[in-house]
């Protein structure tokens, strides 16, 4: 029997724990995808507590207490810090074959060298004890990065940001390299509505074009993309649930995106038809700058109105959706390739049903120049976790090339969710290994390994351009 | 190598074990959703034969003789019971890696103490010796539930029901405790077809309501629903594909229902508004009595015509859809819970591809009041089989909360299928004793076995609120 | 630690040993669909290099290719045959975990007795020795065939086709059997292109019916049913992404198709309705010859307009649709069976989250007199890899008869593809033996060697009628 995350956790046989130990454990990070806080970065916020660092924020914690029973006030609500610690520690304990149950553990372990597990018996000793390691230069915000080995992040920006806490980063750090991201879905959203006509005023003044046509929105946006190209973005990302149904010849946009101006609620079809435009337009302009692009697709959000009207989006009320994915990926993709102003890129499935389907949609669209051109992108928000992990690695393995693939990104909001890193890493030794001992693999310890290194860091290193920065 | 079927079937390693015979395998049985005869029950009924207990109605081992060419004669035809029983104990063998082998062997040994293999060179004697048995007081109806230690279950029933039969066994019986589950799907019909009218006649009837309007449909359906509560219902159920696309602000639907009870067929989305808005009413009944109400979606039943003409539904010829289920089920739950009119849910899943996304589903609507308050129910169907139930079991502990699940039900229309809950405890234990093994659960005895406990027994006991009868 | 590709590859005990080697190893082939060339028999070709033996025509390698940044010239372009070889030794190592690895390995071996890792390094030295090897009489597309112990083989064919290749074969040939397979996709294209009214007028010629009805239309395919049943055909293919939405009530037909022989573009359910007309039509006159029908559903093709302008359908830029299938299958195979119409079937499935719903679609249209009449079949083009063949036979398995399923054919376009047999019977054997290991299944050799045997070979040879040719 194995002790519960020891030295070899999740490494099944000697081959997945050389490679691990090896080729995988000693990488620098690249977290290419994340949401993380740039201005607590560029303050280095010193967290008040382990509640602060963990439980603020952290909408899968809140899911969990909330299916365990435990009062809004614990969660969201007014209860003080101590008291929602020891209702999550009271959680801790059901948790158990949930991914929260290794994240925790693995957290207190490697940010806080504490190796007992977490619940009503252990609470106030694990808070006091964290609680004093997070006045620590070591647990700062950037400590924190450090501690993990992180060279470069990415987070994730409206095209109206300053990018000012990038700025201020950038002046005062050399490690880690912190990069925004370009993210418009809000300058997509086209639904005519009072906040949509604020953003739109927003991105006017943040780019100084006043925007009145689809050609004022697009010049907007590309002086948006010229801003952050300028301050570091490489990557761009969208959270839409499906790829727009788009029409290329459509006509009569420009009236349309008039209407919306006018606070106009249109059909879908007409809506779908101008977001594909607009985005259309924005690979466009991803690709002239060789950009990654990110699509974040599957994904069903604010189900529950209560809990979007007391407490707003993103505070654990989303899941997935069962959405069509593939005539519309290869349509959109297809009218870029055509044009040859595909760039690269990732797309994410939030769904695993659709995980064979993502993986086989990539190889339709690389074009014999770029090395691993169009990736499928790691198991996503939900599918972050072991089962996840592999459903992605095994449906990539089978329909496309793993050793091309980027690898693992966090995707979060916490600094304390870097040991995912380590987590994909164990689990992608893992499937190989295994491999090897069933004689499905040779036993070439150098192919092996570097296949390894290139998933864990050095594919990520060669797609994406941060190093000309 | 293991023996077929012996003491530690399923359970690969010692935690498996020890957590199944010391933790799992005593436990009563609470079967919460089934469709038991209840004037079986009532009259204790003796079997005939085992084609009588096993082949009468079960059109799982229907499908497979189909599949392995066996004339309809000995299926559901006019062949004699023994004659029948040998063309199944034929067919046997070839249903290898169906669950219908391992439930045929279970049930053989634990009902009956019979090891040997059924086949045609057995079939004789395993006829004759399981005839002579069914005779005996202990292998009547309710001996053959008292076998299996079964403490509490609900059958499944119309409306209309008048629940003489759940009268007689209460005053017959101190155990099993046998409750009635409020199913309306033929309430919901809205089809306009002759038998719709003959029904909702019928639902008058039992209800004294005069139903010539939707509000006095809905007062038939409450006073049955207080009728039900009055006899121990603290269940509904609900066997829709989807659930009803809804607009909670349609208008004209009194007119509509109207039109149905004049006989005529209305288009799809004026039914579906029809079936939403009554099925939202029984809901909201069902949560101000504090039942729990269960969905069990993603069928597509009587595909075959032939079938259906020859033998009436629920003969095998059902099989799983396709159909879209987030949106539907989103909107909703979410009108429910708006207005904060949700009960306790369970929700079942035919087709596996969705799984995770039922599983996620739950998530957003706990209220922080009910420990699991939304369920992701096990495996249903064509899924309540070790894969089917691994599945389900993994989908809820990667995206909700294992510790928290209520656990199996037969869904049986057998008497002999309560073996199933021996089979889902060893699977259960099995994934928990895995992980333990493999270091990715605590070797914690006593937070494992009273998992174990809960999931088998204890959360059931304290979601429903039978105890209160 | 197993060697990799050694004697008992794939098998992980030795209950899978025991039933691959003395059971499934030494029986001949039925290889029932694939895409050989008649042409390429009928000459008994040989092949120039392995680079034409394997590159030309593999789009599988194609985009593996891709994916890992070589030039098209590499691929389908102008460099040399041994360039070309080079670039694919030079993918190899980055194929590990895909199909592709272990079935180039295996060809090698198989083949051309070649135990060594194809890499940049091995290239030269094994383009010289399969190159010299390509010359001998045992290794012309014959001997290739008979190398492999391949017993009866079935091409796919156009209506159009003379079939004068599969005739040449049966004069001149004793084995290996090659029957062609009636794949009528063209004659139910309907969509009023030229190429469409090209097609049909090469098929009024090759049946001798002037087409200038829905009459005729069917009276020409019959005369290509007839005249392919002449020369063996006892199969029928088709490769739509769904089965047609069909109202069998629909009116106006015949002057919908006029318009499509005059070139008219019709809205999509009228084509639809046609083509589910047309193929019901055929579907009669198959099963009225005792016909085997197939149907490969799934498919989203040619995604990449670039790739379909320079080099044509099925070079690469496929991949899985999520389409609907549960309904329109029901629909129409209910039609079929209503009038007892339904010829033996096998419905395959390119997208693996729709597997279990196959394999319950199966049981719903067996009628008692055929054994197992309606079949799922074997993992298809992505799927036909070890995960995909186990998620296929694991579906069978819960949802209907392993025992009596028809198991492994090939699909492919390459002559040395054969060794995928193997691979199907080593992980079938596998799935067996871990079951008898684990107590999953009772170890009795003989009736699980005959299982083996039957899925290998026997059930195919029953199944089909060949032996009547």
């Amino acid at each position: 029997m194995k002790q519960f995350l020891d030295d070899d956790f999740l490494l099944s046989n000697q081959i997945a724990e050389q490679l691990y130990h090896n080729h995988a454990a000693h990488l620098p990070i690249i977290d290419y995808h994340n949401h993380l806080s740039p201005e607590a970065m560029a303050n280095n916020y010193q967290f008040a507590s382990i509640t602060d660092a963990w439980l603020y924020g952290d909408h899968y914690k809140w899911r969990a207490m909330r299916a365990n029973g435990i009062d809004e006030s614990y969660i969201t609500g007014s209860a003080s810090d101590e008291d929602k610690f020891k209702k999550w520690a009271e959680t801790v304990p059901y948790t158990m074959r949930n991914p929260l149950y290794h994240w925790t553990h693995l957290e207190l372990r490697r940010y806080f060298g504490i190796d007992e597990l977490l619940s009503p018996k252990t609470a106030s000793e694990i808070y006091s004890e964290t609680g004093a390691l997070l006045k620590k230069d070591s647990h700062s915000c950037i400590g924190l990065l450090l501690q993990m080995n992180v060279e470069t992040l990415c987070t994730t920006d409206d095209p109206i940001d300053s990018l000012e806490h990038h700025q201020t980063i950038k002046e005062r750090l050399k490690a880690p390299k912190v990069y925004p991201s370009f993210r418009p879905d809000k300058a997509l959203g086209m639904d005519g509505s009072a906040d949509y006509l604020t953003y739109i005023q927003q991105l006017g003044e943040a780019s100084g074009v006043a925007i009145n046509s689809l050609d004022t929105l697009l010049e907007a946006l590309q002086q948006r993309v010229d801003y952050f190209h300028k301050n570091g973005c490489r990557v761009s990302d969208l959270g839409f649930n499906q790829i727009p149904a788009f029409d290329p010849k459509a006509s009569g946009l420009d009236q349309h995106f008039t209407s919306v101006l006018g606070g106009q609620k249109l059909d879908l079809e007409t809506i779908e038809n101008l977001q594909g435009f607009v985005l259309a337009a924005l690979c466009k302009m991803y690709h002239a700058k060789g950009w990654v692009q990110q699509f974040h697709l599957g994904a069903l959000r604010n189900n529950n109105e209560r809990g979007l009207r007391e407490l707003g989006p993103d505070t654990g009320y989303d899941s997935m959706g069962d959405f069509s994915q593939a005539e519309r990926m290869s349509r959109f993709f297809n009218h870029l390739d055509n044009s040859d102003q595909l760039a690269k890129t990732i797309i994410y499935n939030l769904n695993p049903r659709d995980n064979d389907l993502f993986a086989t949609m990539t190889g339709n669209f690389n074009d014999g120049k770029t090395v691993g051109k169009f990736q499928f992108g790691t198991g996503w928000w939900f599918l972050d976790q072991k089962v996840g992990m592999e459903a992605q690695m095994n449906s990539l393995s089978n329909m496309g090339l793993l050793s091309r693939f980027i690898g693992m990104l966090t995707d979060s909001r916490s600094f304390l969710s870097f040991p995912r890193h380590e987590y994909f890493r164990r689990i992608l030794c893992n499937l190989i290994g295994t491999d090897v001992m069933n004689g499905e693999l040779p036993h070439d310890m150098v192919l092996l390994g570097q296949m390894v290194e290139d998933i864990c860091y050095y594919n990520a290193k060669a797609y994406f351009d941060f190093d000309q920065n």
